[in-house]
């Protein structure tokens, strides 16, 4: 049985020359970047190359600015814990959003632990953020404010340009979580006005493992790794050379491919939309359709379970996914789908299907047939549907 | 001109079965471990493989109590920093050595910013802690102490059972910093007493970019990274999967090969202490005789500095290292060699060598050679030695 995979968000393959550039570098030998030898030397080269091609693809002035971090996870927590602690002499209110991932509603709960306090604006039905209500919320004592770019989800792209011009108005740093977004959408960090952007390599077919930070010059974050001078003593401890260059190799391409890859996408997205109506009779598609990640298609199946419907998908050989895998093993709704006012049960149908770019309109045809089939046995055994 | 490679302190080579387990991984189709699909399923039973080959390494009693981290310095800042933080309802008040490594001491300068403070207790000239003096050291409110098992630049192996003894006696929890010592002498973390041991891959041949906590069953420590549910909630961000492989595999030849790499360095070890005096007429060996790291000699040529030594043997294919590569592009003496009582002129001229599995006696002659002639050219222009 083929699989069809419809789960980039949770995991996408690595490109395969990001594979070829990791493969050539697991066969030679490196010294420690940081060290002052010869072969100190070539790593460290390795390394800024690597910084160069993720500071062209996140159109950073400068290539300090860019920060080689553990994951998406670290690049949050380090934007937010970081920032919080290095201006806590200045108040200790913290802005954000009510669809954001579990990275940041947790860094965000740790520094409620220590003392801080955090306003969470609401967003529509669409899952928009309005900048006025962002501008609102923001007091004297308002140290950082923490929007994602766009939601992994229900896809909607948040309005990040104006939302940086009211906190640069109100003089408060401004973190955007780009970890969704980032080399499928065009992110230049100038024109986007953010302070902080996290991102990670995976999500543009990079390996896991390594992630970024763009920390704009003059922004005072402290490190959450102390201890060496690495990373312009942004971010202690000992590169990890194979995952910096396996990311620098995928903001190559990203930065190549991008217009490609958001025609492919979006292909697929408009062709399983349009067809899904001859698939399953009850659904609402969420999200912006107006301003959406090209690859993110977030639909939920009335009088259902998203849980059943993707297992039973899973047995057929096509994986999707109900929402981010940080949080699967849970059973609870989705905070980002009850926060656009969607019923606890329409909620709980969600599927999240993304596509990467091996994926064919085969696979679009796959999925609806195999989601038709499944939907039609689960409605039959529905206590929801026989109300 | 063939390379001598004698800085494994700084950084070191991949074992050859490392890179093959990591080179298939790399070929491979992997899912998220954490998504409830098959190719997830798949991720997570590697990712338990490589943490059950860690366990056994370290002799912990159960796989879980093994975290994964991106490197040492993670691990040691979550050791550090996530004990402070969890039991500063309990005190606040920590307790260290002054000849650890710049992750330990830069997360406690970073924890006396936020309000803790530390006492820090010398060492002897063999750099050894006193467990009497620790014990002293602990006051009602400590609520942590952190010692390294072996250190980085001399090489000494600290009393750290019975310093454990000490810390359970006042039930305070011990930190050991092992990121020097795993794979390279017999840790058992049942024997050792500690409740958080710190190590990484790379120090015991993996690759870099991926380290261990052992957080013993029933210790409290706050996440440094919150978000995901990933390592048992201990630490989120999704997995580094290929180096999290490469660990693993390191780990299984390290408890496969420890006696022989014991074995293998010692002698490389005593032959280049016997031989020294032929080449270098005034020079100090520091550390403790009895009780050091196998693979590591640390060297102080009199009337010279460690650094032009080191470039001098790197222009001539002889790689060493002066100090901790963290540390370096610093000219500053070593603190650790200042707390053994070394004169600051003496701690200058220091350097350290280390052995790796690929080191021959050969190696160690023309080590000796090169290091002669160089000691020979710097002492006619030292206006140390002239005097």
């Amino acid at each position: 049985m083929d699989l069809v995979y419809l789960d980039h968000m949770s995991l996408n393959p690595i490109l395969p020359e990001v594979r070829k550039a990791m493969a050539d570098a697991l066969n030679q030998e490196w010294g420690n970047p940081s060290s002052q030898h010869r072969l100190g030397e070539k790593a460290a080269e390795a390394i800024a190359n690597a910084r160069q091609s993720v500071a062209d693809l996140i159109g950073a002035r400068f290539p300090r600015e860019v920060v080689f971090t553990s994951c998406g996870t670290e690049s949050v927590n380090q934007a937010i814990k970081g920032t919080a602690w290095a201006r806590q002499d200045k108040g200790n209110h913290i802005v954000t959003t009510n669809i954001e991932h579990n990275a940041v509603i947790r860094s965000l709960r740790r520094l409620k632990q220590m003392g801080f306090s955090v306003t969470s604006v609401p967003v529509d039905k669409l899952g928009r953020v309005n900048p006025a209500t962002v501008a609102r919320a923001i007091r004297p004592e308002t140290i950082l404010v923490s929007v994602m770019h766009a939601n992994n989800e229900i896809g909607t792209i948040e309005p990040v340009e104006e939302i940086a011009r009211v906190c640069r108005e109100k003089k408060v740093p401004l973190h955007v979580d780009a970890v969704d977004s980032m080399g499928h959408v065009p992110i230049n960090v100038e024109e986007l006005g953010a302070d902080l952007v996290s991102f990670a390599a995976n999500p543009f077919y990079g390996p896991t493992g390594v992630g970024g930070l763009y920390i704009r010059r003059g922004t005072t974050v402290w490190p959450l790794l102390d201890g060496g001078v690495q990373e312009n003593r942004n971010r202690a401890g000992t590169e990890n050379l194979l995952g910096i260059i396996g990311m620098g190799a995928a903001a190559a391409a990203a930065s190549r491919d991008l217009e490609k890859r958001m025609a492919h996408a979006r292909s697929l997205r408009d062709l399983l939309l349009a067809k899904l109506p001859e698939y399953v009779e009850e659904f609402v598609v969420n999200g912006d359709p107006d301003n959406c990640l090209p690859y993110l298609a977030s639909v939920s199946v009335r009088h259902l379970e998203g849980e059943s419907v993707m297992l039973m998908l899973d047995e057929e050989g096509v994986e999707v996914s109900t929402r981010s895998a940080c949080a699967s093993g849970s059973l609870r709704a989705s905070h980002v789908l009850l926060s656009t006012g969607m019923e606890f049960a329409d909620a709980q149908g969600t599927l999240v299907v993304t596509f990467g770019p091996g994926n064919t309109e085969a696979d679009v045809f796959r999925f609806l047939e195999t989601l038709g089939s499944a939907v039609k046995t689960l409605l039959e055994i529905s206590p929801l549907y026989k109300k």
